[in-house]
């Protein structure tokens, strides 16, 4: 994997860049679409290119939970299971086993926990991660982390971080296909001291990507930009940095600006099922009784197969009737807002005018 | 609106044709997708035009009680409304508020009920169902009926007749859209004497098409069967005969060969959401453990969407998952099934080979 820097603003840490895999150039920064169980809800991977997606996220605890990391691998591996050819990241099962999975008891191998889907007992440590990880064949294989809850006391995210850089370690010795590229994640809580220990180890150990971990877990938005910021500056200039979880427009927009290139939230997708839409300035509640004779556009503005072909009226029938195209037509187009806008601020990255798009995008939004 | 027969069967009452309407030609034998509410559940109209399909269905009572026929008026109609650009017949409500709504008094003037969504209270009649029909703006409009219960007195199926006459004859009063046509519809329950009566009296009315209604209603096929060979041959031969809400293949098959030309029933989309998809020779039922490993597709034989892109392994998968994809795929998969046996049925037709084409359909049950 090759990460070239093309472009960087003079007057913040933002960055574009290309990330070249074995499936294709990714443009940074990018926003990774989630397919937590091998399909982006509601969508094909056909509505997925169509809104301009060039990776998606999956995740390795719920695949290895359901179907099975070795069913998918017999079936020819993720991309082929669910018929998509572009790259595909996997987390590492870390921030899920501590989001989902109940009975957790973390040992220095790993984690005991019992799925939430049957209650079946599981272990799922730094080397099983990898392994189910290789089965899978994603493109960016995540190293196994403890995801640290928040608040925590100081000594426990010490010991946190401890953890975390000992599992990436053995990771890295794991042996991966040869287009896999591990990715190393920080974590430290919000304490600045802590993730500068941790990217400093991580980035010490050597990794092809950064990602960083913990946040998005409840704090505010001033602390986690304050972290992020605190955490950037020790991870290599020349390697990828993924934001993991993060999250509504203006924190993506926030994260870019101090360097961040990449980028999942399942926001996008979970609002479009809730019927909370984005538009420039905010989002559009469909089930408002003001659209119910709306023959407009969700959005004007925007290219998405929903608002070329479809009335806020129609959406706001469907939605109203929990009818499924509901949930596709919503999702197609806040997939495609958010691709959209990685768009819109890369081209403002590489005209030099990030900080304009920065007060214009707040303007909008008063 | 025309049509034109152009090809029988000389040995069964099968034909082909073509119904010309202002949106197009409609070929029969034709299976019409149902769209209850405005929408075939799962589907776009993209996906339901690369399925084959010529006409939908979608459901006056729905769509008076949600959104209302006047806001599907001010949104341009129908069509404009769910963006579908070719035609769409409506029922009249009468079935549904036999079948959905709650507390039903009948007078000779028409029915009040109560709305299944929300309890409140409505009437709807001859007047009311056209006046509702001609806002939606379809290109079929079905004539209000009541629909008899079964089984039933023959006293009170007798009266049945008697009011749906009746009502067929208000309904020809009242104006409709100069390009919509009204379809008269045959009761009568499962006594011959009184669908030869309804029968009769419908065609003396005179309409540019007749249904078969009642049916369906948890007869057994033998009944069914028969009461559609002594209704058919009262019917004019040329005008196009529909048979509401049947049904299975096997039922379709006979009802062709019997002289039906149009079809309509919720069974491939509520099977497909139940995860039961439809094959020659019976169904497959994608949960079943066999095909958790299952790397083919569907239907080898099949030219649909879901079996070109993904496999068994993974439509099971999507549907233990509950994941909504499961939902869309299986549609395109079970209407292109139908779609594609009525074209296989309308070609064998043309051949004069359908009595072989039942045969060898009856094989492969075996």
């Amino acid at each position: 994997m090759e990460f070239q820097i093309t472009h960087k603003d003079g007057s913040t840490g933002a960055r574009c860049g290309i990330i070249e895999t074995a499936r294709g150039n990714i443009e940074t920064p990018v926003f990774m679409p989630v397919g937590t169980q091998g399909t982006v809800k509601a969508l094909t991977p056909e509505d997925l290119t169509d809104a301009g997606a060039q990776i998606i996220l999956s995740n390795t605890y719920h695949l290895y939970l359901r179907p099975g990391h070795e069913t998918v691998k017999k079936l020819g591996g993720i991309h082929r299971f669910m018929n998509w050819e572009r790259p595909v990241l996997t987390d590492s099962g870390g921030y899920q086993v501590y989001s989902l999975a109940r009975l957790r008891k973390i040992t220095e191998d790993g984690v005991t926990f019992q799925s939430h889907i049957d209650g079946s007992s599981h272990f799922l440590g730094p080397k099983e991660s990898m392994a189910i990880q290789r089965a899978l064949g994603s493109d960016i294989v995540m190293a196994f982390d403890e995801c640290t809850p928040w608040p925590a006391e100081y000594r426990y995210v010490e010991n946190s971080v401890r953890l975390t850089t000992r599992w990436a370690e053995i990771c890295l010795n794991e042996e991966l296909e040869k287009e896999q590229n591990l990715f190393g994640i920080v974590q430290g809580g919000m304490y600045s001291d802590l993730r500068e220990r941790s990217a400093k180890e991580l980035v010490k150990l050597g990794f092809p990507g950064y990602a960083l971990g913990g946040l998005s877990v409840g704090e505010d938005k001033e602390t986690r930009e304050k972290v992020i910021a605190d955490t950037i500056r020790f991870l290599s200039e020349e390697r990828p940095r993924y934001l993991m979880g993060v999250g509504k427009p203006e924190d993506i927009l926030e994260a870019v600006i101090l360097g961040v290139d990449m980028f999942d939230c399942v926001m996008p997708t979970r609002n479009a099922r809730n019927g909370s839409l984005f538009i420039d300035g905010g989002r559009i509640v469909i089930k408002n009784a003001e659209y119910k004779e709306d023959n407009s556009p969700l959005d004007e503005t925007c290219g998405c197969y929903t608002c070329r072909n479809y009335s806020r009226a129609y959406l706001r029938h469907l939605f109203m009737a929990e009818e499924l195209l509901a949930y596709r037509l919503n999702t197609i187009h806040n997939i495609y807002y958010y691709i959209h806008f990685m768009e819109r601020i890369k081209n403002a990255i590489k005209d030099n005018k990030i900080l304009e798009f920065q007060t214009e995008f707040y303007r909008l939004r008063n």
